[in-house]
């Protein structure tokens, strides 16, 4: 392990949290709020530590995978250790480990909230909030990068131990080019999408506020009864389809940029995608009409946000879905699971992985029938490599043996099976609310403090798609000497 | 598809399946019961119909695969036909889906049952109903192959595709002689259940009916509350340890009794079996001590049992478990996609499967973090082959689906959250009761005829492993002409 590397590189992060609170404190003293000192006291600290690691001289820059994985954990948990110093300093959320609770649950995009009453917090508070999630969604490091001037191929461990699913493309040959680009793309969409619920007429903080959880697809709100507080129809479309583009992979902006109309039609995971939400708001609406909503038109609204709210793992509600027959949370409980396209915001196993799954199960069965053909497995035309196909088998194993041991941890709380099952897919799956007690009406205040560091821990795993994390946990990670 | 040898083994089955049913005739001989004309009537079904189909004389006798899963699925949905018959005649079971559920669940030995009163019933008839257990359990085909004086090497993908586990080990070079041993093994270790049962004081007939239902590991009984209606504690640890012998691999007892028994205690599959049980019954007593009963002792008794026969799929109780804590429910829920070891009667994915899973996730692990070492993985000592490695993995998410696919279907019928997902991974894992409506002291009689249907299928597909008979449903399978 190349240590000095990792350390330095940890340092540059941190100094870019500090420039990442500077917006939140510009809203904190718009409003003047009792949070501007928070602020203050917790860049001074990322930009004191941040600076003292940053002066680190490596021996030699070279990063390896080993180094990579290091490098995303360890951001992780720092980032979201000093992101939770403006709650804690400001006494908004005095404990440390729901702090810490919150902070990560934004950073992962995951959404899920401890505090049964939002509305009462200082503006600058709730905006770094939700800041986090729209940070989080695109990738701490994915931003360093592309905010660096020396980023090198040698940082592609890096970014694509950080980036969602199997295997992230360079749209352009350089790195730090491909990190840019996608901000961009990520920060004009959000722009866009801040200036339509404007219009919509939401407030201009709230919609920031929104724009944030929706980009991210977190989920944090101003408000307690999340998106339903506004009870407008225009806010709803706006923000269903716009749920649902920020759970599509975003290099295929890009390409329709270009001009590559074809190729992203092709897209196989995106036509899979399209048709899993199609049939779930259909399903769902079907099965809500007649007994919430009397107009099937109002049940589609409802369904269709729902469904784009799970699916992008974003958590924003309009109803108590809780409330729903069972067949309607079924579909929205395997939606938690399944999450939205790699290279999105969104959480979960996305889309290709489980698309992959499907094909490979069904060459299985094809070759049982006929022992002596082998077809390979192909997405949008292109032949799958054995070595992606065991690794994405591997992948779903993984998440789900992560997901029995934190369900068995959460469950010595005593809570229902139906909050204790959901609670770790929300979070896990980075999603937000759950189904009972933790539905979109109630929150995660109540668990013990164990099962609230399990669910920290889990939606770091969940973000950082299993790996890197828990390697930080194998003894021989950490001897020096490799093989 | 060598349609000729599938429908004469089919025949050969059914009159197996006719003389299946002579001991529970003999029975309603016995008692003078109302189910005598419905036994002889179902008998002489089966002759005819199998002796029909026995007559077909095949061209050539070749088996292949394909032919292999033909024979197995369609035996299985045949068997289980032809099953309901006594419960029909006798008018036990009045309609003929719930009887048909009622028989596979027998056949699968998954036990579960939609009979709220049993005991009224006639005792040939619930005899029949717990034989099905013993004889599914080794399998309808394998007891086919020990009688069969012509079984040879060409049977060999029928018994690969009705074994439980990854790889059958033929124990001795002759697939019939294979057979014999295993059954006479299975044979001798219920006679010797029974007599245990008889000197612990219960009547020869309810021993025979839980010596069957342990044996095969399904969980039918003669009482309303199963074991716990005898409320006796020697019945409770004979079987408490009868269950858990039965969830081991038999041939292990063929390597014991031939004096291996560094084979058997080097079993790697056979020691992560105990180790998951030993914990899972200690955490279990220790989450119920102090709520549910006064002295450890109790605690850790009741516990045994239900560990037991949960991890066994068996599916009997001594106390109404869903009353106990999440923990323990949440334990027993993970249990019932576990099951035994391969090569036993047990159901669920089987351990070898899951400690192939988590070894092939630690190797993964120490790849990422070691890129230039890929280690081979090992089970007992040898090295597995990558084949079979993903092949298990597979054979996991195509288990996942299928469950995935079961609740949205069963959760139309809008019963909570606990009972869909307990039920559907009650059935599919051949376990029995579940939570909720589907515990102990409920039973399946609410649901749909839909999703009794789906039920009954997935007690098939899980019995038979997947694959056999998800292949009927392929198109492709059903062409002439192979690849």
């Amino acid at each position: 392990m190349n240590f000095k590397v990792v350390l330095k590189t940890l340092g540059i992060v941190l100094i870019c949290e500090a420039f990442l609170m500077l917006p939140s404190l510009f809203v904190a003293c718009l409003y003047r709020g009792t949070d501007i000192k928070a602020f203050l006291y917790s860049i001074a600290m990322c930009l004191v530590v941040g600076g003292l690691l940053a002066l680190i001289k490596p021996v030699n820059s070279n990063i390896y995978a080993k180094d990579g994985f290091a490098i995303v954990a360890l951001s992780w948990l720092l980032v979201s250790f000093f992101g939770t110093m403006p709650f804690y300093f400001s006494k908004s959320i005095p404990s440390f480990i729901d702090a810490f609770f919150e902070t990560v649950s934004g950073f992962t995009t995951t959404g899920s909230s401890l505090l049964p009453n939002v509305e009462i917090f200082p503006k600058g508070i709730l905006f770094w909030r939700s800041f986090t999630h729209w940070v989080g969604g695109m990738g701490v490091l994915v931003l360093t990068l592309a905010v660096l001037p020396t980023a090198s191929a040698k940082m592609f461990h890096v970014m694509k131990a950080e980036s969602p699913g199997p295997s992230p493309d360079k749209i352009v040959p350089k790195l730090g080019q491909t990190a840019k680009i996608l901000y961009l793309i990520y920060f004009i969409m959000t722009i866009f999408l801040i200036v339509l619920l404007c219009a919509a007429g939401m407030p201009l903080y709230d919609a920031c506020i929104h724009a944030f959880g929706t980009a991210g697809t977190g989920g944090f709100s101003n408000m307690n009864k999340s998106v339903g507080a506004y009870n407008n129809v225009y806010v709803d479309i706006i923000l269903t389809v716009a749920m649902f583009m920020f759970s599509i992979n975003i290099s295929l902006y890009y390409q329709l940029l270009k001009g590559n109309v074809k190729t992203v039609f092709k897209n196989d995971e995106l036509r899979f995608h399209v048709g899993i939400v199609i049939t779930s708001i259909v399903l769902i609406a079907v099965n809500i009409h007649g007994k919430y909503f009397d107009s099937f038109l109002t049940s589609l609204r409802y369904s269709a946000f729902q469904v784009s709210s799970i699916v992008s793992t974003t958590g924003y509600a309009t109803t108590d879905f809780n409330l729903w027959p069972t067949f309607s949370k079924a579909i929205l409980f395997f939606l938690m699971f399944l999450g939205g396209c790699a290279g999105s915001t969104a959480g979960a196993m996305k889309n290709i992985r489980v698309l992959l799954l499907l094909k490979n199960v069904k060459r299985e069965m094809v070759h049982a029938i006929h022992p002596r053909s082998y077809n390979t497995v192909r997405i949008s035309g292109k032949a799958v490599d054995e070595k992606i196909l065991s690794a994405v088998t591997l992948f779903f194993c993984a998440y789900m043996i992560i997901y029995v041991i934190a369900v068995l941890i959460v469950s010595t709380d005593g809570f229902d099976m139906e909050t204790t099952l959901s609670s770790v897919a929300a979070t896990l799956g980075n999603v937000g609310p759950g189904f009972g007690l933790v539905g979109p009406t109630g929150n995660f205040s109540q668990f013990s403090s164990i099962s609230k560091i399990v669910f920290s821990i889990i939606m770091i795993i969940g973000r950082l798609e299993i790996f890197p994390l828990l390697l930080l946990f194998m003894p021989s990670f950490w001897k020096k000497v490799n093989i």
